[in-house]
């Protein structure tokens, strides 16, 4: 076909913050697809948090990354050749494509996604893995209850939001934690979260204490470190800790910040539990039509940051790490 | 009646171990019965890591000890006295009798104790806080099935040994990890455990590595620190860490060890969840006659390491946080 794939592998293994030089950007001819294969056109690349530990030599709850191979990455594709019966030309779908420019599979591990639901970014985040892992670790794990206070760290992040704006639906009070004014302003105004408190602005303990006077009883933490202690600082009685994940923990050079005051489990007979939205599956289906629901009443709002280019993608993933980015971050590859 | 009551007061808020200066040891005369009121004679006083938290000034799930107040602790008594046509003189109770010789209530927060069921020390053990603890903490926070592989931390102590015998009860594969060739004996030949870990000569890490190739189900911690993280390195998926303790973190002059592999927990989606026995008081008679049943038929041991008189106190409470006692620590201040 004369196609040449653009892709980003892993060159290191990053000490800290991902370095232009753990990643090599290469070239290479697409080859030629056996029988049962199809060739995708990547389109949009999500950037996850979850990126960062996949880099890590450890073994998580997925192998790591080689060093010299592509980059994993959630993305959305359009089929452009196919051998597969099952799938067309032209369809378009979603999966682990990684970060470069073609991707050939046997089709085993696609979800098709349907343009006419939603705008194709939307399928990276509110209905996509960012929206499952929300929706599942808010109403699994954490379990809401009309009247509860609900607090998400992240706020303004892709999980963060959903989980407010999902929280919300379910009747809870929701006070969002995020990083700066605009951020603060966007949960109040544009989600319609109850409390924004500014982490680079506020002391976040006692802002917590302020806005939630009976305690936390739901704190879905994304970030880790100081402000999980915030939260446990303030549980009330048998609160619920959903352990998303900690994203100021993921590129210390040091050791993880381990939770100080994790006693305050004891004190409040409070529960800490750790989810993964692949456990959830079986279930995405479902989640999905919910989720396309809400959207369509306008009870569920989806926003996304898209920066343009896949050469574009080492600064990207950082901007997530620095809190640069507002809503879904992905990164844009072609046109479609 | 010319009675002369002996008792320890807190002196001063320890830093770090609890130092003969924290404590004054005083007299009074032991005052008249008002009418509705009961004299009580404290013969057995239970030593608990908890004291130590109660003598913080912060508050926690009760309120702290106030300088020049009687020590709190849990006790055994006999009514001596009674203005209260509900407790007649010679009956022993047990409650919040305070580290004293004399004890003047309205009897609204005893429980009788029936001597014909026990030895009376065992109903500050075994059948006392202590086996509540250990039964309500694994069998309603750890959930154990035929199995399961439990791992209980400071396994000869008060709680971690009845912990670890309720494990193999409801079938459940059981490793101790205790401090010393003679501890780790003890669980090994006369508890009936699989497997005995020593924390003072052995990688405690590696040892459950090995002696957990399956992961953990439930780790039932009692110690906090170091040993808490080695737990958290070996979950398996799905786990459930009990958190009833912390007593490696109890005199820290610095901050509290979080445990820096916390996020584990979301690895292995599994639960970390603090307890306290005081929620399960409607529920202790019918624990207490299982308890019961269980020792009378040789399947549950009861093993109490008694300190005489009352002016022990400020030693034998630090024996229990150098790891020195063999079972519960009850310090003995009258015959019975």
């Amino acid at each position: 076909m004369g196609l040449v794939n653009h892709k980003f592998t892993l060159a290191a293994r990053p000490m800290g913050l991902p370095k232009r030089t753990d990643w090599s950007y290469t070239e290479e001819s697409v080859r030629e697809l056996a029988e049962g294969e199809l060739l995708i056109k990547v389109l949009l690349i999500s950037l996850d948090p979850a990126m960062r530990g996949w880099m890590n030599e450890s073994r998580s709850y997925v192998p790591p990354v080689g060093i010299g191979e592509v980059m994993r990455a959630l993305a959305i594709g359009q089929v452009v050749a196919s051998r597969n019966p099952r799938f067309e030309v032209n369809k378009y779908v979603s999966g682990t494509l990684g970060v470069q420019e073609y991707f050939i599979t046997d089709g085993k591990a696609l979800m098709e996604v349907d343009p006419r639901i939603a705008p194709l970014p939307v399928f990276l985040s509110t209905l996509g893995m960012t929206g499952m892992t929300a929706y599942f670790g808010l109403l699994d794990t954490g379990r809401p209850e009309p009247g509860d206070t609900v607090v998400v760290s992240a706020a303004a992040g892709a999980v963060g939001a959903v989980v407010g704006q999902i929280a919300k639906i379910k009747g809870c009070r929701v006070v969002g934690i995020a990083g700066g004014a605009s951020k603060c302003h966007y949960l109040l105004a544009d989600l319609g979260f109850d409390t924004a408190i500014d982490y680079k602005s506020e002391d976040v303990t006692a802002a917590l204490r302020k806005s939630c006077p009976t305690g936390i009883n739901i704190y879905f933490d994304n970030v880790g470190g100081d402000i999980l202690e915030a939260g446990l600082a303030n549980l009330a009685r048998g609160a619920r800790i959903v352990i998303c994940g900690a994203i100021s923990q993921y590129n210390n050079t040091g050791p993880v910040q381990g939770p100080r005051n994790y006693l305050s489990l004891l004190v409040n007979r409070a529960t800490m539990k750790g989810m993964l939205v692949f456990d959830y599956m079986d279930r995405y289906k479902d989640a999905i039509r919910e989720m396309a629901g809400w959207m369509a009443a306008g009870k569920l709002k989806s926003r996304e940051d898209i920066i343009e280019g896949l050469s574009s993608f080492p600064d990207a993933l950082l901007q997530l790490f620095k809190g640069e980015n507002f809503g879904k971050l992905i990164l844009k590859v072609a046109e479609h």
